[in-house]
């Protein structure tokens, strides 16, 4: 049961939620989002997802008033109207609804929000092998800003899909980025590498929570650009998102990945974050 | 008057026009647009564009199965429940409601289709200078598609007004590609030049219009990649659009063209593109 949202102030069914055909983020992709896991009722590194959603309606100018504990407030009914357990929680704010389309920003319209849920696919937690494909990375330069003009990433993402592969990780001339939902980390000599936080990538919230709980272990991370060479002769791949967690991939293209078995650096990762999810669980 | 608008087949009032927040348009940005001027009644140019959005739903993969005949009929009864005249319709295509939220395409929704009209500002017709600005193109790598994914085009849209300027001409490396809703001409010894139909710019109707009556006219037209230098060294500079059908540019940033005043060949295409319009018209 995950049939009720809360959007702009009211907690209503998902089938009857409408938003006027003027809002701007129907007619622009001009809002911002935000996916948080909710492990037994509690939102997942919510004070980070909200620093994000913070910085990114700083960065598009999008006024945003909502403090961190009117945030809990509201995702804690929403989590207990929608039957609390494993949840994913959605959240999108957009400029809102303006009486005329212009390109420039309005004046003083009232930004739309909304909040879903769904169930989350707690078999994230079991490592799960994945074949992703290169694509080029045909997106915006502020792929930073986690905005809902999404359709580059989802045409990649559907190219993937159609190919046979789970997901696409993204190239510009001959660097990687981040895979169309996900970040990419790589394996070498038991250390880890994975793209420094910059414009073309979105700083995800799992990225960073790996990249810390890897230091705290004593494995050594380099955050540094990675070459299509790189990739491809790395002793171990996988993705991370809140979604997925970390994702070993064992296939690019028709390359194979570490003898297309999940490597040990992953497993030791996985365990690593696994534990520390449960210690906040419990 | 033009509160009427078009939802998936019937006409209703702007006001109470609303699409589930589950809608692809409103959480993807995933859809289409164009905007089409009706003078005295009469789309202008409608096979045009028509045509471009069938391209546009092609490149995205909406299935569009509206003639071109049902087109007419539709935005025939909605230019008429509307009071006719002079009007700018709006027409925006997504890949529907899905039941949930995956960047893939999802199996059997139907796209939804919204029509709107606003008046026409009909004092494009006269010839009325801007100034604009130079500024990064940020956007993504298939501007050729009319997307509604428009965040990174708004914010320079916005970056422009904020400075005082009309409009941004974008720039890729060394090289200028469009403006954020139109695209750019210049002048050099009287020939015209603009940059060639390609991913980095939308090939604009009015633009292909303005190159087709110049070759009739015996004016030579280039359409070849310009660099800043050409722009900031040319005789006259314009912009083209639906919506602004010729607008002559007298300031980039601090950089003064044609000392400040329309040009010739601004002056003589604009009288040709409207004695072209009067004829369909009449």
């Amino acid at each position: 049961m995950t049939d009720i949202v809360y959007l702009n102030g009211d907690f209503i069914e998902k089938s009857s939620a409408k938003i006027s055909v003027l809002d701007r983020g129907f007619l622009f992709g001009d809002g911002i989002y935000e996916v948080i896991p909710v492990y037994q009722s509690k939102p997942f590194r919510l004070e980070q997802h909200i620093e994000r959603l913070n910085y990114c309606a700083e960065c598009t100018q999008i006024p945003l008033t909502i403090t961190l504990n009117q945030w809990q407030d509201i995702l804690q009914q929403l989590i207990r109207k929608n039957g609390g357990d494993n949840l994913s929680i959605y959240i999108q704010l957009t400029r809102g609804v303006a009486p005329e389309r212009n390109h420039a920003f309005p004046q003083d319209t009232k930004p739309t929000v909304l909040i879903m849920c769904t169930p989350l696919n707690v078999s994230i937690a079991e490592l799960s092998a994945i074949k992703v494909t290169l694509l080029n990375d045909i997106r915006w330069q502020h792929c930073n800003i986690k905005s809902i003009s999404l359709l580059g990433g989802i045409l990649l993402n559907q190219q993937a899909n159609a190919l046979g592969f789970q997901e696409a990780i993204l190239q510009r001339e001959n660097y990687i980025t981040e895979a169309t939902t996900s970040n990419v980390f790589i394996i070498k000599g038991n250390e880890i590498y994975t793209p420094p936080k910059n414009q073309s990538i979105l700083g995800g919230i799992t990225r960073d929570l790996i990249v810390e709980l890897a230091q705290q272990h004593q494995i050594i991370v380099h955050q540094i650009d990675l070459t299509i060479e790189d990739l491809l002769c790395a002793d171990e791949v996988w993705l991370s998102s809140s979604s997925r967690e970390i994702s070993p991939v064992v296939l690019i293209d028709d390359k194979i990945v570490a003898n297309g078995e999940i490597g040990p650096i992953t497993k030791q990762m996985h365990n690593i974050f696994q534990a520390f999810k449960q210690s906040l669980i419990n």
